[in-house]
């Protein structure tokens, strides 16, 4: 008998919402709220009809207040040098979905490349109690982040970074894009291309810089070291490093441009020298964008998938997070494969 | 004379680093580190050399590390429906520059504009103990949120959103934009004028709809009801009502896309539809990006400083947080100004 008469009495019960309450006292959402939160903002005739009303309707305030309290969510953790960055972004996208469909919420900090607050975030994200760590490293071979990852008690997945290299690490082959993208401009005639990268302290930025050399040994070519400007990913960058070298005495007839930030900067920095693409400067992005596609000419671009990078990353981390003891000497490593999208901005140079 | 010979042996210890230990035993950092933390892996030659170094050199490991374990950062979270959309992106650099300065780390979570998801959030967020939160929720009725908001024990300011009205916030005026964007097209002629957007349940689609009436009512020119489309401000909620509203009977001779995300699909639809901007259809897009600035032709935008609104959001918060107690009946609001940018993407229709 009793938990038939509970049985009964439940539904109407639990389909009661704060909603009901709103309409039976003829009031705002927010005035309940206030009303069950004993907020003293609410006058005495409004407050008598509320508590009038949550009697009448059997409403249990807090509910989702109560759950907060009690819930143990897990959560996964992503510390990216910038999120706002488009690439980060779908790789983030990929990550969240994947960490969601496994019941992990997931956070992000952004270290804006500076180490000192990389260490600071680390910390705090660790502090907090992150079950896993999704991390791009501002410098693989800085101690201190050496350490701190060493140190760490929770699983980490590097992405896009292959160091320190007890840790797994997810990747896209940026090495093979730019050969692909070297070896395209060399067959089309170009002798003195220029290579606009990041440094050689993150992967991205050696892997491109190997791959322009491999392309240019294989056609027997020589590189010109003035075309090289390896110091930054910066959309700052590409706007004053395509400025500069289309300032040169013998500008280049081609601009590999080793960073998806810097095609907006480029592109400026172009239409303010006056120089047209593809007629007087071949030109060819990483990363693949809203921007790049629509552009006039559209730019050909090295691409890869970026959200399913994402998705590898999360799945390798939850991985390691089931696994005792959490770090082994067995690390594992994916690849992302590069692909080049041929569009109109590039051409065989003139004469 | 004992403080005196502290004093001298300081700086040579403080300024022994792991890279020291490293060159003296000639192996890596990672192996330093390895040894350091009595890590299995390393071969015992190894280790003996590097012990030895660490004697020599007299490093102290794990300083990082330990910092780790008692440093206590504070932290300012941030929730909102999607940190990729270049507009909330712009105002997270803002905002965590300020937190940065005054000692606050940031967090990001993204709740892609679920509400459930977003409450799991919002909870893991509160329970790892962030200081203040800045929230953008996806649905400013919802009594679920509500009553989340209402019930947090630490200073929540609201971005892009006025409810629940006793929280704090700051707001971009997007009524006087869109405002701006119609009277410019009735000006120029344009009778039949359309306009996509959110739905009212937060702000910017109230706000933007508010505004696109008061222009018509002002220049006594009635809405086509068929020309609004209200829903969403998903990139692909563009492309797709840009394709349904240039394949009506009578197609509208200008479109508002009151979503920033919305340009490239809005480009892509109009482009297979093979429609010609500004011959064929005015655009105005809201938000100005890259793309807006770089695309064939470029287009007209509403604007404003999402990097001033993210920093208005962070010192209102932080200021918050220094009263107590932290919630008042005397809510801050902060709205930031919008303006017109005029490029090419607009002229007087056909006949």
């Amino acid at each position: 008998m009793k938990s038939q008469s509970n049985k009964r009495a439940a539904p109407s019960r639990t389909t009661v919402t704060m909603r009901d309450v709103a309409a039976a006292a003829r009031v705002s959402l927010g005035t309940v709220s206030r009303v069950a939160n004993k907020h003293p903002s609410v006058k005495p005739l409004i407050r008598a009809r509320v508590e009038a009303a949550i009697a009448a309707t059997g409403w249990q305030p807090n509910v989702v207040a109560q759950s907060m309290r009690t819930a143990s969510t897990k959560a996964i953790g992503c510390l990216l040098p910038d999120s706002r960055n488009p690439l980060f972004a779908a790789m983030v996208k990929g990550a969240e979905e994947v960490s969601r469909r496994q019941g992990y919420a997931f956070i992000l900090a952004n270290s804006n490349g500076d180490v000192e607050h990389e260490i600071e975030l680390f910390t705090l994200l660790l502090q907090r109690r992150v079950d896993g760590l999704l991390f791009a490293p501002s410098d693989e071979y800085d101690a201190r982040l050496i350490e701190l990852i060493e140190s760490a008690r929770v699983p980490i997945v590097l992405v896009e970074r292959e160091f320190p290299e007890q840790c797994d690490h997810v990747v896209s082959n940026q090495c093979n894009g730019i050969h692909q993208a070297a070896e395209y401009l060399l067959s089309l005639g170009h002798r003195r291309i220029a290579l606009i990268t990041g440094a050689s302290s993150i992967r991205p930025g050696r892997e491109r810089f190997k791959g322009f050399v491999l392309a240019h040994e294989a056609a027997g070519v020589p590189i010109d070291q003035k075309l090289l400007r390896l110091d930054s990913l910066e959309a700052a960058y590409g706007y004053e490093e395509v400025q500069s070298l289309m300032s040169m005495d013998t500008p280049p007839t081609a601009i590999i441009l080793g960073g998806n930030m810097m095609l907006a900067g480029a592109l400026r920095a172009l239409t303010l020298k006056g120089v047209r693409v593809p007629q007087d400067v071949s030109i060819i992005a990483v990363g693949d964008t809203d921007l790049a596609e629509l552009a006039s000419p559209p730019i050909t671009t090295v691409r890869w998938d970026l959200e399913d990078m994402g998705r590898n990353a999360a799945r390798v981390l939850l991985g390691r997070m089931l696994e005792s003891p959490v770090k082994s000497s067995q690390t594992r490593r994916i690849t992302i494969p590069t692909e080049i999208v041929l569009r109109r901005s590039c051409r065989a140079p003139r004469d």
